[in-house]
């Protein structure tokens, strides 16, 4: 390839590659090059500009560990996440919404029912629903995987005043399909703004704001997995999601319950409340697979 | 945004951007949205590959430092490296390539004629050559950075034995705009495979081998700085170099000379040359900017 061109550079790439090359690798790496290529051939990319790239795609490895990934968070920021999430739908099941960079493994398994808002200020919210499939039969022993920020709009892993697994909890499903739990009402956060992400934000006057939201991942046998986020009606950035995140079918409808009617359910909640509190019914819909 | 879709995203993402963001940041993110957004729709990309994609970044980011730099690799394996370089090139001069993530800032001064080999075994190479105009005028005062793997094929910052600065020198050329240095043969030598960049040379059955070369970065008042390679003429990898870097106008021609020659030339070498060496007489031609 000692003659290779602007012109013939992408298929020198594809020429390289062996021909047992496993044949969905060849298919993603023929579109990644072609429209990496076509990205710097079309931009005239600058040597200044392409170190600014490598410098910033550096700067979020250095950022992230276990607990924080910047890399995810870029991908969100331009929209990819949820391009991602958009071609992967399958219609008659909830919709799937971004990941986010704040999930971590081994959260402590917790009853139906369960208490997660602790000792933490804020509006009570009960958050409960049917994990079920589209023909409306609930799903047992679906397990769901819930996350979200305390009151202060920090995860516990951004946050030193949290145990590990604050706010985070798994709660597997008996016969009704029933997941049930009370937490605080969350609130809308900026997303970090000290590493790569926050200079993208920063450098096109882009707000760094998510809407309120619960994150949650459901899985079930014979169903495929639900990666997703329900979100609060009453949010004023319900319409400018920094990472693109929001379905018109994730938005959670909260109803007002004067102080002295909790719980008012049939079920067991371990959480004790005097004053007023929301609901939000919320069920899921997972599709086979 | 609530109702953002697969088909108005893009259009989405360039909303967001405000209306005083710096014109070319905007044209250079708008190309890379609209090319990364076609990737993930034509190729459909699942959320396990968007997640490998994910993973391999954060791989490349915790493997790097500042000593490595494995989103340069990446870079050059995908060949955008030598795009970037393409895309650039000035008609007249020499091209340009790749700078390869193994250049280290701080290099000494060398004089002209410096002994760059010192106690290494190899076959011996003088390199030398004038840095000039198109017009042929030699260019005082030019500042050429060089460096190059040991005979191990290992630069410095990849090999313990070796010093910080082995292999490494800047020169400043005098009125007749010669760099020369002794040192030893370059040879040619594999990439690094331990992290994801040699993942993708795996899985897509490409060898890490770059043809034997010679990096240098050449910078002189009102020239535009030259980032480059030369290459040895005898390289069994200069058809199929893994990074895409070789030009034909940077390969070098060695001429053999027998033992007892050295130096057979008007200006002072300081290192001693016992057997038969080479030499290879290569100049460099800087375009205005």
């Amino acid at each position: 390839m000692r003659t290779v061109t602007k012109d013939t550079i992408t298929q020198a790439f594809l020429g390289y590659m062996a021909p047992d090359t496993d044949p969905r690798l060849r298919e993603v790496l023929t579109s990644l090059a072609r429209h990496l290529h076509a990205f710097v051939k079309e931009t005239n990319l600058t040597h200044a500009e392409w170190e600014k790239g490598i410098e910033m795609l550096e700067w979020a490895g250095e950022i992230s560990d276990t607990e924080r990934h910047e890399m995810i968070l870029l991908s969100d920021l331009l929209g990819i996440s949820s391009l991602v999430d958009m071609v992967n739908m399958v219609p008659g099941g909830t919709s799937s919404s971004v990941l986010g960079p704040f999930h971590i493994s081994g959260a402590p398994e917790i009853p139906i029912g369960f208490d997660m808002k602790r000792h933490f200020p804020g509006e009570v919210l009960l958050a409960t629903g049917v994990i079920k499939n589209a023909a409306g039969t609930p799903i047992e022993g679906a397990r769901i995987d819930i996350w979200q920020t305390a009151p202060n709009g920090l995860y516990s892993s951004q946050d030193p005043e949290q145990d590990t697994y604050s706010f985070h909890g798994i709660q597997t499903t008996g016969a009704d399909g029933r997941y049930a739990f009370t937490t605080v009402k969350p609130v809308s956060y900026e997303v970090p703004t000290d590493g790569p992400g926050g200079a993208l934000l920063d450098a096109t006057g882009r707000h760094a704001w998510r809407p309120s939201h619960l994150h949650f991942i459901v899985k079930a046998n014979g169903y495929r997995t639900l990666v997703s986020e329900i979100f609060a009606d009453d949010d004023p950035y319900l319409d400018e999601d920094a990472v693109f995140g929001v379905r018109e079918d994730l938005v959670m409808q909260y109803a007002e319950h004067p102080a002295g009617t909790f719980p008012a359910e049939g079920f067991e909640l371990s959480g004790k409340v005097d004053g007023p509190w929301l609901k939000a019914e919320f069920d899921l819909v997972l599709t086979p697979g």
